[in-house]
């Protein structure tokens, strides 16, 4: 940490954020004092504020928080600062900045499958201006590590994956500093400094020992490894050390030109995928803003982000099958001001779930995008049917979470999402849709759109993406035996629409059914019974509840519980007065 | 596919699931129909059942799922088959038997890092029984992979992570028979085969081409192909082949004695965590079921799996921390008898959300725990939190949810998890809390216990883990101002006990709230709610609902909403003849 924030790093300490300046991750962020010690003697925090270190209201968390301006995205979760690092790495490309990453590392850590998507995209990526570190001290936190000091089996690793490889007595500052140097001098390919270290090393009844995992030193103990370091240490000195200036490089991007954002036409009754629709706006959207960019997981093809990689091929990212560093790179390059739409299959996204979870704390600026929602993808089966992934994106408290129903909505959406600040996900359809809104219609965050309405609606059916068109059917169905069905669109799952859901609830005789394609926990169902609980309205919910299997979408929509027959019966059951409709 | 199933493995075709046989995993899912045709070859599906092929209720779906005998665990979402193959060599080692685990994975999906975590689980396991094939055809899904036909990049990989490695042409039989032949002749490590293959190997138009990922031959396409193949075949012959009989050597494991099974007694009053009565429970568990293994990511001091271990070390597996692959392993021991228990802290259990998702396709008898869960555990801040895993597990359309609250609970619980066929999950908290069980208690899954009653109770508070404390706190603050409140432990989450919500609602006013140490979405209240809408009872639900921090853990209850304080400011703002109680 010595040699890199005060002989190494290039960085302006009164301009943390500064574009230019070189960037530390703390990959290992339970080692979060030594980045807050090396901070404050960079002179960003004040020394006297160390001792908030944990406490409510304090920003110096137990482990890294982008509440700190030096802080670029959460850590604490292992194998994901490396990720992060990557997308950093990736963004001094984007904005031509000279800067270099740095990322340190533990040697348990390197356990984590994430770690190795990091280091082959690393290399894939030709990221010379990255340089990680791991913290080879052998201890884990209930035993050794699996590989204890053998350096060879960490280098032979690094080497195979592609990376320039330097194994150093990570106590030598001499020998760390040279290493960085060469990292520096290393061009086409990143470079992994292992450096051998004991834990605690210098005090006597700790160094290399297992058991201090975590703890804390007191009392007698504190005074005496207190007094066993300080006879160790060199001259002191009154003057902070002063870091090297960034080299400024970064090349100013053209300001956002929202006039160039030009959505493609749909007309009116056209069949198109919502995952076709997303791909063309988000072509459309990185003509007009030059910070999006794309990244996919080898499914260009299915999630339509080919569109934009056609357009912008310098600013999309092909990370192929590795979920967990696609997000965790898109992560990286939000902290530094891209606008990164990462698109797969909805249900491996949950791959990285824990990235995302991460990504929450800080509500960091990426714009996920999941295609292939549903049993409605029908014949390749479970494995491949998003059914949770409204779920996983409404448990991030700040996330947007999108799901439009027709080409227009998802076109306009996309635009929507790049302008907010913050996380969002936009879940979109295999299969192709009508396209049933106009260019004069409005789509925000939080909103919702009423598709039938008269004064004399039994209930209100509230659906989104694939169900609008159940709903709808399930709505001519009733209307032929004269019964009337209020039909809203809930495009935006979270912030749901509160408002015109308890109207909606209020003026159907508190009768609100949600349909929808994916499981009842945590979906649409929930999103707004949670909202109109409060006016003593209930919610029944269609939704799928058993795990599916192939068939063709149509079949399984209506064997799982959420075609429009299934909801015509739900209005029979509420509403006894109706009388059947035709078959 | 034809060299292992009808020369180098021994199984019995007439006993898919005999507990001797080879086993074979298509980790890359997508190839099911060769899967499919295999099996039909060696007489186990009907050939003129194989145009069933993706129908719905044909067993042949899209991707393969344990529907089928002979099909260990569901495919389909890549870099996980590797993985639950490490399980299932893992297995053989435990039942004392010498049959083999077969792999076959896709060049495109070693990208994933699940296929590193299980390439160093198996070499640090010395997996010797585990042979794993890579079809190196060059071709991804919607590109060329990232390393094309480079074999010496694979090769080096493997090597690196300690496996016996040999590079073969994937369309020689005899080279291929011959690896195989090296691969089971080699000990003290797995060995990887990595087949260098041409997509559509045979047919002209198609060989080596991209372009054809996933579509079926049709019309003149297919003659054209068919004749080219036929072209190319020996002498057919009517008698199919017969795979060498199994080698028994399974060892019967000696019946589950469930009288060895002895918890721990528990003083009422006395604070134990429940994390610690959950090690404390599955220790025993293990002393009368020798079915019983664990499994943990290098936190088995945090999650109490060391118990198990101190006393059942042959049966306790150390993965490291490599979430991904210790589930997956779970996965896959568990398809061959075992009842494993995976642990970690319950935020690193959405690192395998995609594994768990993959498990909830055929149900698959695992037991998950997770520790520290909410913002209870304080100050190491919210990466360390899981706020999301009820939401994550409930979405596993069978996975029983237990959440208990004391160590009586917890242990009781365990037993009844592992007697339960099918997915559990149990969530354990950091802190103590006191015991308020007692042996004679009962715990069933889809059970709860109503902890406070009186015929004059205005309102009920369900709530789980931690927040019944509170509510037994709040529950005692109104009581001295004259309000009674119901209190319900929800320890069984999913299933939730519908009818005894249903009757605590009618019975106290429909007043329901609910209290998690859980963000709002996909927890208890979700569930509670869902259960209980069609008796037109509403749900308040009392949970964190924004990013947490760093801080002891009672100050975060309070901060984030889910205190006794804010369960009486609840109960006080919907009984508004309530007067307040005493600050």
């Amino acid at each position: 940490m010595a040699a890199l924030f005060f002989a190494q790093m290039r960085f302006d300490p009164q301009d943390p954020g500064c574009e230019d300046n070189d960037r530390f991750v703390l990959s290992k962020g339970h080692a979060a004092p030594i980045l807050y010690a090396a901070w404050a003697e960079a002179g960003v925090i004040a020394h006297d504020a160390l001792s908030s270190l944990r406490d409510l209201d304090s920003d110096l968390e137990g482990h890294p928080t982008p509440r700190l301006p030096f802080v670029d995205v959460a850590t604490g979760s292992l194998g994901q600062g490396i990720c992060a690092a990557v997308g950093i790495a990736l963004n001094a490309r984007r904005i031509g900045s000279s800067y270099r990453t740095y990322v340190l590392l533990g040697d348990g850590e390197s356990a984590e499958g994430s770690v190795w998507e990091a280091a082959q995209a690393a290399a894939q990526l030709r990221l010379d201006n990255l340089c990680a570190v791991i913290d080879v001290n052998a201890l884990g936190q209930s035993r050794e590590t699996q590989w204890g000091h053998d350096m060879e089996s960490y280098a032979a690793r690094w080497r195979a994956f592609g990376w320039h490889t330097l194994v150093v007595d990570g106590h030598d500052v001499a020998a760390v500093l040279a290493a960085l140097d060469e990292a520096a001098e290393t061009s086409g390919r990143p470079t992994m400094i292992l450096a051998r270290t004991l834990k605690g090393k210098g005090i006597s009844f700790v160094e290399g020992r297992d058991g201090w995992h975590g703890k804390p030193l007191t009392g007698d103990n504190l005074t005496r490894a207190l007094g066993e370091l300080e006879g160790q240490l060199g001259p002191l000195t009154d003057n902070p050390p002063i870091p090297p200036a960034p080299r400024r490089g970064a090349v100013p991007l053209a300001p956002p030109d929202g006039a160039a954002i030009r959505l493609p036409a749909y007309e009116a009754g056209s069949a198109v995928a919502t995952r076709e629709a997303y791909g063309a706006a988000l072509a459309a959207l990185g003509s007009g803003d030059p910070r999006v960019v794309a990244l996919d997981a080898d499914v260009k093809n299915s999630t339509f982000s080919d569109k934009f990689e056609q357009q912008h091929p310098d600013r999309f990212y092909q990370l192929f099958i590795a979920e967990q560093v696609m997000v965790g790179a898109a992560l990286g390059l939000a902290s530094r001001g891209a606008i990164p739409f990462p698109s797969t299959f909805a249900c491996f996204l949950t791959r990285a779930a824990d990235f995302i979870r991460m990504g929450g704390i800080g509500n960091v600026n990426i714009k996920l995008a999941g295609s292939h929602a549903g049993v409605s993808i029908g014949e390749d089966g479970p494995s491949q049917m998003a059914l949770e992934d409204l779920a996983m994106m409404r448990g991030v408290p700040e996330c947007v979470v999108l799901y439009p129903c027709d080409a227009v909505s998802a076109g306009r959406l996309v635009v929507a999402s790049a302008a907010h600040t913050g996380m969002t996900y936009m879940r979109t359809s295999r299969p192709k849709t009508p396209v049933i809104y106009t260019e004069d219609d409005e789509f925000v965050i939080g909103g919702s759109k009423v598709l039938r309405e008269s004064p004399n609606d039994v209930a209100t059916v509230v659906a989104a993406g694939v169900t609008v068109f159940e709903a709808l059917a399930a709505h001519d169905a009733l209307l032929k035996v004269g019964v009337h069905l209020r039909v809203i669109d809930a495009y935006s799952v979270q912030p749901i629409d509160a408002e015109a859901m308890v109207q909606a609830g209020e003026a159907t005789g508190s009768r609100l059914i949600t349909v929808e394609d994916h499981y009842a926990a945590g979906g649409l169902g929930d999103a707004v019974s949670d909202a109109v609980a409060s006016h003593g309205i209930t919610v029944t919910r269609l939704a799928v509840r058993a795990v599916p299997r192939s068939g063709k979408g149509d079949q399984l929509l209506d064997r799982f519980g959420i075609s429009s027959t299934q909801i015509v019966a739900a209005v029979q059951a509420q509403v006894t007065a109706v009388s059947a409709p035709p078959a």
